[in-house]
């Protein structure tokens, strides 16, 4: 790491010749799989972007000029460059995030880790520079898989619009947004593929392999076997130069003395100009570059030589949905399966190898899954939409008046809802209780365990004449939580253990994964002298019908959700009960409404109040208060933070 | 109309004859624009499609066969082929809906009024029919300016991906979406103008004129303007292409011979194919063509000949907000305009008449103009977001991940809050309130009359590090409406006429528009006996600090909005009432969480129940119950719609 490590900021590029150049490629390299492989990150598209991100920072002069990196998992050689080599705490809490963050560095300016985003705020930036009269440049990095979002179109169709607006955009291509990327686009990025350009690409290729110190998987067979079966044509930056957009490429992405060269060249353009680089996913690092699902797209802590992990994970909510809509496809022909670009990630590799044909990848674009699965089930079929619950926000519109307006039996499946701790704040799942309680008769699952995923993954996928949802956690699902009884279509976990005719003090309703967490609340009651009771609703919107009259036994109702509180479950229990005239005191327990920083779930819920001895204490407060036997400002404390902001 | 009563069903078009067929197209113009005169309608867009439908329907035999429409409100000539010829009721209660409609004809597929979405929905059913076998076919209507909506090019991008899947696209490009269509992707579709093909359309056209029976501007010195400054391509259809779409055309969409050829060759080839259509919004109407603003897209009741409104309207919200824009615009150089494709129906003209450089049409693309606006606001300028409150569901995920999560200052204006009526399930923009709840540190202000959305307005423009929104009504501004005190950040418009000490019954919240409503239930409510006070509290997010203590201090508490119950302003005053320790009773009134018919706005609060006399009718009782004056279930009874569903 002997140049690595005298890099403080860009302009110590300068200096350095073509040999030091490839030298701090190969140090970098070597530092991530090393790095990396100890904290779990995104190691393969950094991999991939060494040499790129090395030729951005020498032609363009940051942070003056600002560049934009889309679905910012691949800035960690962006974050090397800037200042910041400590990656000793990468995405654990106070160490460095996994994305561009604003609070680390004057060099990053977007921190959303959803993707298609980059080529929206290059075109504000850009708009904005030229009515101030800066010559500041814009340069927006975006991969091929990101380009397949709808927002990436948006954007190059204003881009396009103002010929005298200077914005340069690189589109990083390396066949792949998770997995190989899908669609027209990719067929037609191919297609420029098979040009003069790409052809010394793969020449140099072999050459440069010599060159890199972690040696890979030959990458010549690797692209070679991608461009079979690729026609050519005459004019291969056609869909670019149709849109006005100047095109330059395509560029070897691993070479940086033509990376310079075309961005310099892009940059005295004047106009919009995309330069179109091939770079390898993986690149440099043998066990990434062999590995053709991901090509370690995102990694747990690994052994760096062999890329195994280091501890394996046992079952997760993700895999018990997975194994159970495979044998729901064996049941039901009519039930199909929708990924955005995700296949493996949420679940569904092992149906996409038993139904092939009944599986559909639409690439980053989550309104195109929930629109096609409108038309899906209007032609007689059941989709399965399986998403990430942060990235169902992209969706909400159509959700709302494609699927819910036309009475579609569409289920959406909702994988790391709720804190999920290590990504930061754009990939908690924390809002998707809230904003979905609005859509007209669409139905809310939050499984406790895997018999209730599994059983409940079953009535939703029953239901054809409306949306449903099925919501849970990232990670390990726990041990079964047994229901010892039940009311009206809610489990209850817990019977508040006292005489026939006592009124018990509480009720507790817990929502899905949380299950735990409310017996232990009750238990801490219990030790108080108070009196509670659980139940799982198990469907949490529509609330329950037998749930006003339940709560009206009891002297509080308490509410447990892994949700933002404005607006969540929360609050619409609230509501049913004001409507029943049922005014038992109701509290609320949630996520607030602010973003949260990076660190593990565990420390983000004990940060923002979400654990049992904190609630327990809360709940004996308030109780107390209802007592008179404490005075009201303790009983009425609150240790959690309120929903306003 | 000899020919047009005689039509009950598509198939009563296989026996008329091409001389009948242009007397038929002749009668369902004359038709349009007497009937849509009369009942205000889209009158413009279904002026340009009538032979493209009549060819559509020639071709293709619905209802087996799926024929698909855009942003239906270029449906009228569809519903006057498929059995429904009754439009004195067009969009009024009980009548014709102004959109698709499922309820009204088998014929109809989607409702959902929002753009862009046709090609998510033909995919759906293509790949629907492809699975299971069928040979019906999916033919998609979609315009020019819808293509600009990122979810068009995610379909087209997974379109493209099946070359065996049949899907029939039409492309009617007329040069518009709302106002003239904008971007790369306008000047790509100029180009493709540019062949053979449309050659034939502009020597056609002056033909055509002398056959059509209302005879508009000369279409030929139209189109030929817009050619001017075209370069030559070699391969116009480029871009489809490239995306490996099949392309035919440009056809012209006023010759029922070329479309029915063009179309049944597209119907033959048995993959995806674009039949791209060249027709003139507002064709054979003259005061439509000569319109060159909207070419008449929306119009109110006008009269026939002139198409001059029958009646002028007053001061109307979006008018008080366009010229206080221009006040706002000359006093602060940094503050820009954003509309996605609605420039004068949000009320933008006059600031794009004076500052041309600071107003950006992005499109019919939301999620561009929000993450765009992050991107200016990041640039150092403060952008103001004008669009329709049902259409910023579209941008949800970016109003929270890219504006509110990097704390932008983007002021977002939503015009047509709340019930708007006529335009039916889709329109109402009854959901703000509720979604942006969730959203960290966004401030939402809901004007109660001219003065205060002016007033408003520049506080909301004045927040440089956090988004701000400022929604308000459909349609004509009420009266002022005086502050007699404030509380807080609260303006109080009625005391309770109490002695000094003495506790009064209710506090009535008025949200936005209802403060007149408000003050009438509060009259109600005295002659039963029962105090009131009215606050409104301008900023109706975060809850005002002062709200809890003055709720405190009455029995009961009423929030009144015009906005989906669920999550909405009364939740969150219910919420903070809770974190606040203050239980007294709370009734929140609002829009129940279903989708309404069509009808006028005041049609539509009766149905819900949202008038004075319902809601003081209900208040009388919950105060009679908390007195103990009435039983039980009298006190209790809710004629409003519960939340749950």
């Amino acid at each position: 790491m002997a140049l690595l490590t005298r890099i403080t900021g860009p302009r110590d590029l300068d200096r350095l010749g073509p040999e030091q150049l490839d030298q701090l490629a190969g140090e970098i390299r070597t530092f991530l799989v090393d790095a990396v492989s100890k904290t779990g990150g995104h190691l393969g598209p950094n991999l991939g972007v060494v040499e790129l991100t090395i030729a951005l920072h020498r032609v363009f002069d940051s942070p003056r000029d600002k560049v934009l990196f889309d679905t910012g998992h691949q800035s960690y050689v962006h974050k090397l460059l800037t200042g910041r080599q400590d990656f000793a705490g990468l995405r654990a809490r106070g160490g460095l995030s996994g994305y561009p963050s604003r609070a680390e560095s004057e060099h990053d300016v977007i921190e959303n880790s959803h993707a298609s985003t980059v080529l929206g705020w290059a075109d504000g930036l850009a708009k904005a520079n030229q009515l101030l009269g800066r010559e500041d440049q814009v340069v927006a990095v975006i991969g091929d898989g990101a380009l397949t979002g709808g927002m990436a179109w948006e954007a190059l169709n204003n881009i396009a619009a103002a010929k005298d607006r200077p914005l340069v955009i690189v589109v990083n291509d390396n066949e792949r947004s998770y997995a190989p990327t899908i669609g027209g686009l990719a067929s037609h990025l191919a297609t420029l593929r098979t040009t003069d350009g790409y052809e010394r690409f793969l020449a140099r290729s072999k050459d440069l392999l010599n060159r890199t110190p972690v040696v890979g998987k030959p990458l010549y067979e690797t692209l070679h076997g991608a461009k079979k079966g690729i026609k050519d044509v005459i004019a291969p930056q056609g869909m670019f130069e149709d849109l006005g957009l100047k095109y330059v490429g395509p560029i070897d992405g691993h070479d940086i003395a033509a990376l310079e060269s075309a961005l310099a060249r892009a940059k005295r353009f004047g106009g919009p100009v995309i330069v179109h680089c091939l770079t390898e996913k993986g690149r440099g690092y043998q066990p990434a570059v062999q590995h053709e699902a991901d090509r370690f797209h995102a990694v747990g802590v690994i052994h760096p030589d062999t890329g195994l992990p280091v501890s394996a994970s046992g079952a997760d909510w993700t895999s018990v949905f997975g194994d159970e809509m495979v044998r729901l496809g064996r049941e039901r022909p009519d039930v199909v399966a929708i990924t955005a670009a995700m296949l493996q990630p949420v679940g569904l590799g092992r149906f996409a190898e038993e139904f092939p044909d009944r599986v559909y990848d639409v690439g980053i674009a989550e309104q195109h899954g929930a629109v096609s699965a409108a038309g899906l089930a209007t032609g007689g079929l059941h989709p399965v939409f399986a998403v990430y619950a942060t990235f169902l926000n992209r969706a909400f519109d159509q959700v709302l008046m494609d699927v819910a307006l036309h009475r579609c039996g569409v289920t959406f499946v909702l994988d790391r809802a709720g804190i999920t701790g290590t990504d930061g704040a754009s990939h908690n799942g924390m809002w998707d209780m809230s904003i979905l309680q609005v859509v007209p008769g669409l139905r809310i699952a939050a499984p406790r365990d895997a018999d209730q995923l599994r059983a409940q993954l079953r009535e939703a996928v029953g239901v054809d004449d409306a949306p449903t949802v099925v919501r849970f956690s990232k990670g390990a699902v726990g041990p079964a939580v047994p229901a010892v009884g039940a009311v009206g279509g809610m489990d209850v976990l817990r019977e508040p253990g006292l005489e026939e005719g006592e009124r018990p003090d509480v009720l507790l309703v817990s929502v899905g994964a949380l299950a735990p967490m409310c017996l232990e609340i009750a238990d801490l009651l219990d030790k108080q002298g108070i009196s509670a009771t659980v139940v799982d609703p198990r469907w949490v919107k529509p609330v329950d019908e037998a749930l006003p009259s339940l709560a009206d036994r009891h002297r509080v109702v308490v509410t447990v959700e892994d949700n933002v509180r404005a607006g969540g479950v929360g609050s619409a229990i609230a509501q049913a009960l004001r409507d029943a005239g049922v005014d038992v005191p109701l509290r609320d327990f949630g996520i607030p409404p602010r973003f949260l920083e990076h660190a593990s779930r565990k420390e983000v819920l004990a940060e923002i109040g979400l654990t049992a001895p904190d609630i327990a204490r809360q709940v004996t407060g308030l109780v107390a208060k209802l007592d008179g036997r404490y005075p009201d400002e303790r009983g009425a404390e609150h240790t959690t933070e309120p929903a306003g902001d």
